[in-house]
């Protein structure tokens, strides 16, 4: 299973730049030998950020460029201005054949944008969608669109669910991926026209679909790939985060009222350590593009040295399986539209 | 500010029934000694579950009915079938005048639809809306809709601003609410088409609008009023629902894997205690159904006595300030549909 890849990395996108995303692409090195690398950035910053150890290593390849595309950039800009960015050159890389995948923390809607440009949605593939793992009860499931398309069709939703099935089967290897697409309720009658309609298409597709599902039992691990426009999927994910955050920030407080539950909290620090551990967002960092013709994995632009090295590993994960080939044998040929 | 007033409570609906919501209203009387009730349901089971000091209370009014909606009922049969449900006879004191609000735990769909049919909207309110209030880090704001409209217009949204704006208003006693939209993104250009010309109207509009909002802001409390359709409001509340509970899962199985564990875990009981105290569902149960001309609250199916109670809190805190009156001068005046 284990090929010879190379993944390029857009070295100055996110909040950080080279600061965060060498050091992380110099542990996903160590974590694996037959990677390669190509950083696409400032010469200067790059060399500076690289330790001694792989500062002549012939598996990192730096290609030269001072332009960036900034978070603030509208994707206009990124894509008829910035033809020399950090971003789009490393996506090249993936088109030329020299990168099985690219990664950035760069802006979401550029990044989209740019890569469509440059990749090209598979043959049968109407939309990209961006896709992601979220934590689960009972491990994790897949959840797209989380945010690439605002105006979906059911013909496009449906295409969505046979390309989550792929990923969850192949990343994941579960044989008959459950498919579950998100509704307000459980029954029949609940939902708008286009949610009832993706219902009718999805039961009568090859899929193992499941149904109606609702965010709670999302969470319960009741589906492998969850299916949403991205309107809808970009809002639950921003949600989630949100409670997320507030539980933490809660239970901190709740440490802080006394000196003795301050001692308490310091001795529970097990406890803490094993919930961040498993509830951490750096553990899902990395979505991915898919339905481009190479892999693209978009990091959060906030995301630390952790959280960058696990999006380099959903790269290096897909890249192991050559994702876009396999979805679009089984998502792409499935559907006429 | 205090007046007499009455709530009727449909005591057969939700998952418990009179068991649970007899004794919550029972917890009411005596927090507010101002407070009469009439109780719609089977008299034999109010019967056995009033404790023997509330028995012959001349604040407990009993209206005997057999007939109750089911959670599975559909919504027609509710409304056609059911004329002598328990929550179509309790909405049906607050048309006659005799209660000031209606507190049912029984099926969103069939709430919604019993009560339009029976209330009405209030004139130049086209549609209602499913109201609640949600925890944030600074305490807490005030969402709609939560699910009662899947295909709504920019006007209708609007509108939901306009009457969430009078409920943080007179609930929370905010001058100026800040008004946010729920968006996938907080510039101008994000979001579909409906999104960008609700934008334009809430801007154009005398309220406070803060502009668009995203679900990590929304819980820091950046606004007190939050806007969006029934489906992107529905799907953000159960994914919310469902990250509480995988976190709270998540922390008993940390606390669970050793025997060291327990015992911090047991001794750290004051932090979940306080966490429990201000995360608890129980505290934000009671979901106004905002918009029709009397006072309507649904309590969660599965509420404890609690959490019920919580319920019946809302509808009293509406119903002193005479929310509908409030709404209808306010908000149902500066639309013309």
């Amino acid at each position: 299973m284990v090929k010879d890849l190379t993944l390029a990395v857009d070295v100055m996108g996110g909040d950080f730049g080279a600061p965060v995303t060498v050091p992380a692409v110099e542990r996903l090195l160590c974590l694996h030998q037959e990677v390669q690398t190509i950083l696409v950035g400032d010469e200067a910053q790059i060399a500076s950020c690289l330790s001694r150890r792989w500062r002549h290593s012939e598996r990192i390849q730096v290609i030269h460029t001072e332009e960036q595309v900034f978070s603030e950039d509208p994707v206009s800009v990124a894509l008829r201005q910035k033809k020399r960015s950090s971003m789009r050159l490393a996506i090249e890389q993936v088109r030329d054949g020299l990168a099985s995948a690219v990664v950035s923390a760069g802006n979401t809607g550029a990044l989209m944008a740019v890569s469509r440009h440059v990749l090209k949605t598979h043959p049968g593939i109407e939309r990209p969608a961006i896709l992601s793992a979220m934590p689960t009860q009972t491990g994790h499931c897949h959840m797209l669109d989380l945010g690439a398309n605002v105006d979906v069709s059911a013909e496009i939703l449906l295409q969505f669910a046979q390309m989550g099935s792929v990923v969850a089967q192949h990343l994941d290897g579960i044989e008959r991926p459950r498919i579950g697409l998100i509704n307000i309720g459980e029954e029949d009658i609940k939902g708008n026209a286009l949610i009832k309609k993706t219902h009718v298409l999805l039961q009568n597709s090859t899929l193992n679909y499941i149904g109606y599902i609702e965010g709670d039992r999302v969470f319960l691990g009741h589906a492998d790939v969850v299916v949403c426009d991205g309107f809808v999927g970009n809002v639950a994910l921003k949600f989630s985060e949100g409670v997320a955050h507030l539980m933490a920030q809660r239970i901190r407080a709740e440490i802080q009222t006394s000196w003795l539950r301050r001692i308490l909290g310091a001795m529970a620090f097990p406890i803490w350590n094993g919930l961040k551990r498993q509830m951490d967002p750096a553990n899902y960092n990395g979505a991915s593009l898919v339905g481009l013709s190479g892999i693209v994995v978009k990091s959060h632009g906030g995301a630390g040295q952790a959280s960058f090295l696990n999006a380099l590993g959903v790269a290096y994960k897909e890249a192991q399986v050559n994702m876009p080939e396999i979805i679009a044998r089984h998502a792409g040929a499935q559907v006429s539209l």
